[in-house]
């Protein structure tokens, strides 16, 4: 069975220069709720200055309809975050360093260790409350300023969220430098050597391998994505590329390939549709313009 | 080593709205040349009212600078296009021809049958011409009114093309309906079955699985693959969906995937930027916005 889990209404709409209303954003969430995806990136609770398009995280994770099955994660930044996260019963809270430090201190003014020293004091106030840890590591396949990554930073930073009792940990390759080949690899040696953690894989289509390197990461062994509707989430270093992978695109793809699905393609085509209606630019996925490939036409009709 | 055919000038263009004048034919051609593709779609030996973008074709053809490491191959649809082929001194023909049924009625009026048939006397007067012969198998991977296309029905089809004397042979995927693993699949049993033909794979990015085709493709011991500059040649079925694979984008990923080339990355951008400056739409290639992963940026440059 391969997971599906939905980044659209966190990195996806952080992006976006339109500000998309509260109850437009809930909307959006319930309806992703239905399409039979395991998680949910809800929002990040960070500072509205930084992100205003999410300055509205507390009410939308108060205000969806909340689907027992489905797990409602949530950006934080710091300590701050972790209590408006606890705050608003979120299922999950989802930490982020980057492996390159260099991009790390670009992002959030610390080095990577230090991030990671200051996961301690966040995941101390979380240790008894009723919320699920997760850590993402940016730059993971290639960072945009010190290029090529090594995997041994890769395994010492996955060490070291497994040494903070952290164990759903995602790879994300945060401004789409992953190549298919290297997707196998680094999958495969992760899981190789951390054979108890929960990997997701986060890729965006920056330069189009999106959907190679899913399928490179399902070979290693993988069986968790992230996805966004619409493939939004485009990154500030490369205007006018693709985003995030596109959700309905990745699992019209793996439906028609006959694997396991936790998702509904149906139900993610009419809830990406309803995403188009909220943003005034057209979105990058396929699948909506082209349709699916069981959608025939009739001789007549050209 | 994989190699990559160009047939941005036929498969590309013949959908464009704008007219691309002549000598910008030409000079694209010149630059594709000069980019390590062995073999260049240069244009179609069609009914100018058919594809009034290749009306040009003997003009074209006639004065581009020829590589001799390059094939120049065009497309011909009957015997008439083939004697303007010769005329032209054209390096192969291609011959097209639906393995659906109801594709090929539509799009020449003939049963598949019928147009195995007429390649008869095509091939006849070519026999004793300087002229290599392909053939291409349009909707090999599916097709837009039937859906489905046996596996049997192309093995069939791959046969008659043998038959005719005909080795070179292309699998193409018209209106992008391949899937990576149906890729993988049929091209084992093509390769399988047919050991000494020579298999090109032709695809289209209409529903984003362009480049994982690709992968599988070669997986299956494929080295032959068409793709054309900036991604464009899309299909009247899908407004708005992507053309054909796109060159760049494909030998980028190949290129930082180790794969030993026929083509010089950074000299397929460029010709790429040259194309761009010919069309006042966007190409529909990522690489062209996004850049290569290995052009860094500046720390301070954001």
């Amino acid at each position: 069975m391969i997971h599906i889990q939905e980044v659209v209404t966190r990195d996806g709409l952080q992006n976006e220069r339109e500000y998309v209303p509260t109850e437009k954003k809930i909307e959006l969430i319930n309806r992703i709720s239905q399409t039979g995806v395991n998680k949910i990136e809800v929002t990040s609770f960070v500072s509205p200055k930084a992100v205003p398009n999410l300055k509205d995280a507390e009410e939308v994770m108060k205000n969806i309809d909340r689907n027992p099955d489905v797990t409602y994660t949530t950006l934080i930044p710091n300590l701050k975050g972790a209590q408006r996260a606890v705050e608003c019963e979120a299922d999950e809270v989802n930490l982020l360093v980057s492996a390159s430090n260099t991009h790390n201190l670009k992002n959030v003014k610390k080095t990577t260790e230090d991030t990671f020293e200051s996961f301690k004091e966040i995941i101390d106030y979380l240790s008894d409350k009723n919320i699920a840890l997760s850590g993402a590591l940016g730059t993971s396949f290639g960072c945009p300023f010190e290029g090529n990554v090594p995997e041994e930073r890769i395994l010492d930073c996955v060490q070291k969220y497994i040494d903070l009792g952290v164990n759903r940990i995602t790879l994300a390759d945060t401004t789409g430098m992953a190549t298919p080949k290297q997707v196998y690899e680094l999958s495969s040696k992760v899981l190789d050597e951390f054979p108890n953690i929960t990997l997701t894989l986060h890729f965006h289509n920056t330069r189009g391998m999106g959907l190679a390197n899913v399928l490179e990461g399902i070979r290693a062994g993988v069986i968790h994505f992230d996805a966004s509707l619409g493939g939004i989430g485009g990154c500030p270093f490369a205007p006018g590329a693709s985003g995030n992978i596109c959700s309905e695109d990745l699992v019209h793809m793996l439906h028609f390939m006959d694997y396991e699905l936790n998702v509904d393609l149906d139900k993610m085509i009419e809830t990406s549709k309803y995403l188009q209606t909220l943003l005034s630019h057209p979105l990058d996925g396929q699948i909506i313009n082209a349709g699916k490939i069981t959608d025939l036409h009739s001789v007549d009709g050209i």
